[in-house]
């Protein structure tokens, strides 16, 4: 199935059903409105569902890792071959998403969306093979159209296959190092705001370094131009190859009903071009948590966004959408589960005394 | 074993175990203190159980339910019957709290620590038989010293049962028509600061009614002169059979090494008389979610707790603290579960350049 053809076939959540769970919660036993966001999450899963009591059952996520050309520039201090180690930590077990998705019973998928060497093949990993790390954005196109188009087909495919196999929740996660230097690009391209506030320090960068980092997302967008109408344009220009995977991953889960759940940062970026070619994905996803990135907060308002948790993690890999996933988890549960006061003998709207 | 003597048996937290626990974040394959608030919440759980690699296995959530003889002063506008309607959900299983535990795989403890009415014996019901509902705190005291203390032991019973059958995370819940109206009495009378900042309108209570849950407020603390440095003075004059019960459950907790898990404005004020008695229980507990009533910031402010969570919830029952559970499980999962940078041959501090 082709990019055009999917986003053809999108469709914006079941606002029937969103409208069911709506009144549902009003008659389930508590106050009204007394469980916050969840309750407003539950309707949100109703609508992704289609069905005022969602059943979520399996969880998912994928997380997708490339090497970046623009790291030449400098922009990280910090070794390229750091991207490939992590993609072995996740294979062998010890990284926080593995930690993390173990105990939440979440299952995981590691992609290799174009690390600059390839790894020894292994039986759980994914090859997308689009390219050995991306070109340097600040001296022209990161990748070429086709290139960006394989990786969101192979991103929609990803979630597909999740969603066949009983993944009721997907999760964006990444790894990759140089990709905050991008989507701080991508942000800036697509949400018109300057390279200043899309750019962050990172992890122990100086006022010199931070100046420098900004000044490289400035010539990026300055050398390549990218057209901000156009989201495979930008992810080509100044993306990366796990970004356009993971955009594929947004489109792929709202294609097939599924939530889908965004990250940090990175995976917000994703989230961008995803919007900018079907706005209608919107409905389907989830933000868990603010990350500390700067950038952040300006995707995800563009995104009409508020992410869940805010517990100052800035580590990707999909963590934050693995420890989202158990509140969502907990609101369909609530909206699905509950007794209402008819059912339950209880005085309707009249426990309104608890905390 | 009386009260005197487990306030003298409970311990502060270890403090080499969370001392060898930050050096041992810093060699987790993750940049230094990405995981933000998780790791310092790994380091508590280390202090916790004495173990630079914590292991969280069973999780139990102890919910207990009064009456309060305050509501004759009209402070609810609800029927008194709900506390004992919603008990009867709860033992059904159709409660929201029901629900959350059922999908996080938390086991729940349902206790009448002092219905109005008994309610017909029920094989999982634990009674506590302190009382039927409090007296009225605006003519006088709650309840009499002695059934304070009953409530207490009673609780610290219900921590240590639960610690033995395996529980390693232990939440607070309650439910109790009235009892935001006696917790308010207790943060104010413990923080010294005035009813008319730890006293919140409930849901859909205008200005005039607010206005008349202060003044009670006021009254009861004039009528009592509880005295802040007594707990169980404050407790037995202006508390609720049920929040005594859960500042047991706090004290058991720490007793015990157990993680407690405040849910809550009742529930954190239940710990705000546990840390009268014992200040020594702060380092065993977990602020779940900050509520929409006002007094619940003072009270955990007195704590020295930031709560996890920030989702408008206002429903007690211990959903809050159930949800937090999933990310107290995350923190001990990465602390104790990841590899190290040498184990897994990624280059020390190398991969910021996450979200």
């Amino acid at each position: 199935m082709g990019i055009d053809d999917v986003l053809a076939r999108i469709r914006p959540v079941d606002s029937r059903a969103q409208e069911s769970a709506r009144l549902r919660q009003e008659q389930l036993t508590k106050p009204a409105g007394s469980l916050g966001r969840l309750e407003e999450l539950s309707i949100q899963l109703a609508g992704i569902s289609g069905t005022e009591q969602p059943a979520l059952h399996g969880k998912t996520v994928i997380v997708a890792a490339a090497d970046h050309g623009v790291v030449a520039q400098g922009v990280t201090g910090y070794p390229q071959e750091v991207t490939a180690q992590m993609v072995r930590n996740f294979l062998a077990g010890g990284a926080a998403i593995n930690a993390m998705a173990r105990r939440a019973g979440v299952e995981l998928v590691v992609v290799d969306a174009g690390l600059a060497a390839p790894l020894p093949g292994h039986p759980t990993l994914r090859v997308i093979g689009a390219g050995r790390g991306t070109a340097d954005m600040a001296r022209g196109p990161a990748m070429s159209r086709a290139q960006a188009e394989q990786c969101v087909r192979a991103g929609i495919r990803l979630a597909l296959e999740a969603a066949e196999s009983g993944a009721d929740i997907i999760g964006a996660g990444e790894m990759g190092i140089g990709n905050t230097t991008a989507s701080s690009a991508i942000t800036a391209a697509l949400t018109g705001r300057p390279p200043s506030e899309t750019t962050g320090r990172g992890t122990g960068r100086n006022e010199a370094e931070m100046a420098h980092k900004i000044a490289v997302v400035e010539r990026a967008l300055e050398v390549n131009r990218p057209d901000p109408d156009d989201g495979l344009d930008v992810l080509a220009k100044v993306g990366g190859f796990e970004i356009g995977v993971l955009a594929g991953v947004v489109l792929g889960a709202a294609l097939a009903r599924r939530v889908v759940v965004l990250d940090g940062f990175v995976s917000t970026a994703a989230g961008l071009i995803a919007y900018s070619l079907c706005p209608d994905i919107s409905g389907y996803v989830v933000a868990s948590h603010l990350s500390v990135e700067p950038g952040h907060r300006i995707a995800l308002s563009h995104l009409g966004l508020r992410p869940l948790l805010d517990l100052d993690m800035r580590l990707g890999e999909g963590t934050g959408a693995v420890l989202a996933m158990g509140l969502i988890e907990a609101a369909a549960a609530c909206l699905s589960e509950m007794a209402t006061f008819a059912d339950a003998g209880v005085s309707g709207g009249a426990s309104e005394e608890q905390d």
